[in-house]
Order: structure tokens, then sequence, then C-alpha cells
């Protein structure tokens, strides 16, 4: 989606400055390796196109989407370990365990954690009742009650048969949470002037998140390894249970197609131009990897 | 150290709320299992005796004092892994990944580092800047340039001879940063007026953390292994540098007298009752476990 790029490449900028500016260590190499591994960068664009729909300028939402990337990235490198998905290869490049060790890479997880919070406090642009707003957002959609959740309740589950009401518990806090906080965090920016719209944008958020996680699942059994970076068929390998799996392949299609027009019926009740969000939507259900 | 048990008693508290009142699941267990198997609480001490040496309310300071544990707690979990120092044992109770699995100590960790941050932000006590203050202090002194970057430098330095001021280095980012960050954000919950005392404040804080470390060194040495709830000598067999090494055991145990004595000389600068804050240096260098 070439709309996109523009914010891609802002994203990505200012990450690579947030690292850069570091003291030069290996742990500092270890986060930097694999925060700027590309990648689509989808939760900080959320953070973006949702605050730039109420007007908000991007300067003041650099933090807040670099924090979410923090997130997103220390909760791969940890999953990709031994002990979770043992996972060897990630965006086409060796995973951050396997380039650093275990040990650095645990390390640089828990670091771009730390990162995360620290970029919300730090930034200069917004209030400090609007970073603590933000910083509670993102603390409770990737803890216990969110991602780490998520991740723990996915690891039980392997080498299970769940039914599609846990599985999609499992994913509602594994990546659920997250693109909730980063739609709430774009909205956050702009304050309070967006709170009648927080409902459709948790709407829109919700089935955007589940339906990028079921086209993962699809993409896991229809994909191309070239284009995704990692090897097809990993979850079968894991014995993990997917949509495809449940209700077969047709019907987790279809289902991202329902999702799909859920979150534009959402976006629509917003009196703000969303396009831009729309299109995002279209990209998550159309994506290739 | 029996002026501290009721401090103890108050943290312990707290910190059993936190975890019971989140939803149970494995996550939540194996976060209560760690942060509530005891300890010295040296670090939410510290919090509380600082503040209340400025007449703070201790009721203000709980949040403080509940993060800093938690972070400490995470990271002990994540130092026991097989991946970095691999102990079994931690307060003679089984370690977090030995009880849990891998997977689900990780994840502990995790979700621990994140609840530190939650606290902090949602403290009702203390307003937004003071927040800010706090979490821009956790997250420095436990991130990339603080504790994670000490634990890396650590690793790295492990079966590796190094001389003393790279241990004394080491030192200063894992163990110290958390302790003088302890002692910073018991000022920051009073405010501005104990600007005048941040650099006495500091010094104490680099002395006592120094201290800390160098009596463990000297603990693993001639500890007693009932006493402490881990086998002693575990340094020599993960053959890492150590001060009684370095300098031998009979200058380690000067040089603590020595800083020992800087912290007090710092301490009495300060034109509040700070007795209760000399007689925990006191308890750092005297401690037997």
């Amino acid at each position: 989606m070439n709309s996109l790029k523009p914010l891609q490449e802002r994203i990505d900028l200012f990450l690579t400055a947030c690292i850069s500016q570091m003291e030069a260590s290996t742990l500092q190499q270890a986060m930097g390796y694999s925060l700027l591994a590309g990648g689509k960068r989808i939760r900080p664009i959320l953070v973006y196109l949702t605050g730039q729909m109420f007007n908000c300028p991007l300067s003041k939402l650099d933090e807040a989407a670099a924090a979410i990337e923090c997130i997103h990235t220390y909760s791969l490198i940890h999953d990709d370990l031994p002990a979770m998905d043992n996972d060897d290869l990630r965006r086409g490049k060796p995973t951050c365990h396997i380039q650093f060790g275990e040990d650095q890479a645990i390390l640089a997880g828990d670091a771009l954690q730390t990162l995360a919070f620290s970029l919300l406090a730090k930034s200069e642009l917004i209030d400090a009742n609007t970073k603590i707003n933000m910083i509670n957002e993102l603390a409770y959609a990737s803890g216990v009650a969110g991602m780490c959740l998520g991740q723990s309740l996915d690891l039980q589950a392997t080498h299970q048969q769940i039914d599609l009401e846990h599985l999609q518990k499992i994913h509602c806090y594994k990546t659920g949470a997250l693109i909730k906080a980063a739609v709430r965090m774009g909205a956050f920016a702009y304050g309070e002037n967006t709170k009648p719209y927080r409902l459709m944008l948790d709407q829109y958020a919700e089935a955007i998140g589940l339906a990028f996680q079921i086209q993962d699942d699809i993409l896991d059994i229809i994909g191309e390894q070239s284009i995704m970076g990692k090897p097809k068929g990993s979850d079968l390998i894991h014995e993990k249970s997917t949509y495809p799996a449940l209700v077969g392949l047709d019907n987790a299609i279809k289902l991202t197609e329902q999702l799909y027009q859920q979150a534009i019926d959402s976006l629509k009740q917003i009196p703000y131009n969303s396009q831009p969000l729309q299109d995002l939507a279209g990209f998550i259900i159309n994506r290739n990897s």
C-alpha cells in the first residue's frame, strides 16, 4: 500500500534516531538489530492515521508511534526464543537470539520495553496528563491483562485442541490489545475532543485486530515464504490451533471480509475523514506478508 | 534490622494486594510467586525512608516502592534463566522458571516490568508531573543505560578477567542505578523542595549501592547457605570477577566500611533526620544474607 510509505519512513527515521542516540554497546546493537529490521509498522501507522484524522500534527504522535513499535518488537524477540516459539528467522533475517545469543536477546527485549515507557514519558510536545493516559493504555494493553497474557495462554494451548471462543480470546489479548491501544493513543494525542468517538474507534480496532490475526493464520498456509521472510506451515509444526484449522480456509477468508466490513461501518460513524484508516483495514486483509 | 519490619510488611501487603486484584491466570501466579517470595525489600524501603525523611506520607510512596520492587523482581526472574545465570534456587525456593517453565517465567518478568510503569501511572496521590519524573527515573535506571546494560556487560565478562574499573562500571549499572533511582523517587514524591539535597542523596545511594554489591560478593564466599537461601560459591562456579577475587577478601571488607562512612557523611549534610537512612546503610554492610 503505497500511501503508507511516508509514514513507514517517518517511523523508521524516528526509531533509527532513538537507537543511534544511545551509547554503543552490544545491548544497543541487539535492540537496533530487531527494532530497525523493517516490518510493516502497522501499529505506529495506526497511531499516526488516527491522530491525523483528528487533525493532530504528526510531530505530536512520534513518541507514541515509536513506543508501541518498541513493545511490539520486544514481544517478537521474546516470542522467537527457544523457550517460546523457537524461531530462527524473522523478516528474512536470523532472529535476535540467533544473532546475539539468548542472553542478550532477552535483555534487548527487556530494554526495548523500558524504552517504550521512557519515550512516552520524555515526549516534549504532549502534556503530562496525556502522557499518563498513554502510558496507562500501553501498559494495560501489553501486560498481565493484555499481550503477555495472550502469549501465556497461547503457549499453554500449544499441542492442545481449543475451541473457537478460546482461540478468539487468545488473539484478542495477544494481538488485539496492542492494536486497540495504537488507535486509542492516536486519539489521546488530540485530547478530550475525541471522546465521543472512542467506541467507534475501539470497534474498528477490534475488527482489524482480529482480521489481522486470521490473515496471519491464512498466510501461514497459503503465503509465499520468500515474501513473508519466514517459513510457512509453522503453525502446523507447532501444533497451534488456528482459524483455518477450526473453521476451514474458506470460512476464515470469509470472516476477514466480514471483519473488514465491520471496521468500515464503525469508521463511517465518525464525522472526520476516515479514508486512510479504511484503506489500512483493506491493506490488512489483502496483505501477502 | 527490626526497624525495617513495618516497612517490609507494608510493601508486602501492598504487593500482595496488587497481585490478588489481577484476574487469576498462570501468568498472574508466576508473577506473584516471585514478587511475593519475601526478600529484603531494600529498594522499596529506600523509597519509603527517603520520602519519610522529607515528611512525605507513606501513602504517597506505595506505588513508587512497589514499582521499583517489580523491576527488581523481573530482573531476578530473567537473570535466573538458563540462558543467563542458570540458577535453580532463589530465596530458598525453586526459581520461577523451575516452578512455571522458562516460557512463563520470561513472560512473568515481562509483565512485572509493565506492572511497574502501570503502578506509577495509576498512582492516585501524586500529580501527573511527579509521576512522569518517577517514570523517567525508573526507565533510565533500568533500561539500556542502566540495569539491563549492567547485566549485559556482566554476562559478557563471564569467563573473562576484568579489572577493578570495569567491575565497578558493571555494578554501577547493574545494581547501583536502581538503588539510586529508589532514593531519587522517594525524594521526587515530596517535590521540588528536595532539589538542594539531590547531590547528597545521589552520593549516599552510590556508596550503599556499591557496598551492597561488594557485600554480595563477600557473602558468596563466607555466607551461610541456609541463611542466604541459595548456594554459596556460585560466582566461582560461574567464573565471575568479584571484588574479593580482585582485591582480596580483607580489602573488600575494608572497602565496604569506607563506603559506609561515605554514605553517612553525605547524609549528614542534609538538615533532616537521616538516622533511618544511616541505619539502613549499616544494615547493608552488616547483613548476612
